[in-house]
């Protein structure tokens, strides 16, 4: 049954939405082993100023997380 | 940055759900080219009687979908 | 194809949930002219302390809410 | 109390929209017994290339299933 | 942790939505004793044939509401 | 008219919820200049194995993410 709804900033292509989809949909049957045909997915993409972390808007924000998490050690976050 | 809510029938085990947001996450980093770390998956679990198709009560309506799809054609739903 | 979220507060009964399930799909496929199959609803319940009106725990500012409205005026609210 | 956010493909105009909304909000009513001022509904539009169904955009896949459901026989999804 | 989505009524510029956004946080820090960095927010505007109050368009009947609860007595609304 | 989802880890007490509710009611008041009777906030709390960061569960993600964001450098995450 697995209903997703994915949070996404735009920017992404009408083909990197279909890949996503059609992985994360692949991806929910191998680990719930259910049909294909009980996974639904919406995407709705947010503008730059509409998605914030730690009150900041998101994208240099989530850049920043990601570049600490790949950074100078074995951070597993 | 993708933040994903994922709605599901409740009587998974915490294993599934670990592997599940493993494969997710993998999938969205994979489709998206983004790092793990901007990836926040959230699961809401719905009781049987919280889930409805066609008006109808989940669990059932869903296997009839599924059986449906995998059916005696070539219904690629 | 609507994906139907809906948020009570708690203590409904399975009976009434699966009425207003039904009720709300036939009142999606009227207004929309579409097929009852390509409906899908979700209940989330919310106990008291989890909804709130105005800063105050729901139930109470619902009831408040519900009894100006069919006050002693033509309130069209 | 309801809150309830519907998910649909774009393309219906104003008075569609409105229209569900008022038969949903009754359908609410009828089946909760609850003044109509404490239902609120969020719609939220999905382009066609935002919504999935078995990892393939929705609008086909949908009408797949609404013609499925609607077949040959007894088909009670 | 949390992870907070706002609904609101489109026309707010970007000041606005980044004030509201630092506020949030702050008030979630506050009441919650966590760290900003683990506040997350999307905001997702709603057209305003996309918001219903009572089944009818939601800014008037928001406006209604405010009205209401700001006039002549003690409404604890 | 903002409806606020606020998805946090369970564990918080109904008078932490009562005062982030009351908190983040007011912040949205001052930000947005609107009457607090227009704003309604729902909170669904998640289990420990029902929130992910990176495909991990997630408390123990959110206290890395916070230790880093409050460590050793000038992190303004």
């Amino acid at each position: 049954m697995p209903i997703i709804e994915m949070h996404m900033l735009e920017g992404r292509s009408l083909e990197d939405k279909a890949r996503l989809a059609e992985k994360v949909t692949s991806a929910c049957c191998e680990a719930l082993d259910c049909n294909a045909s009980t996974v639904r997915i919406l995407i709705t993409e947010h503008k730059n100023g509409e998605f914030f972390v730690a009150g900041k808007a998101g994208r240099a924000s989530d850049q920043a997380a990601a570049a600490q998490s790949s950074g100078e050690g074995a951070q597993p976050l």
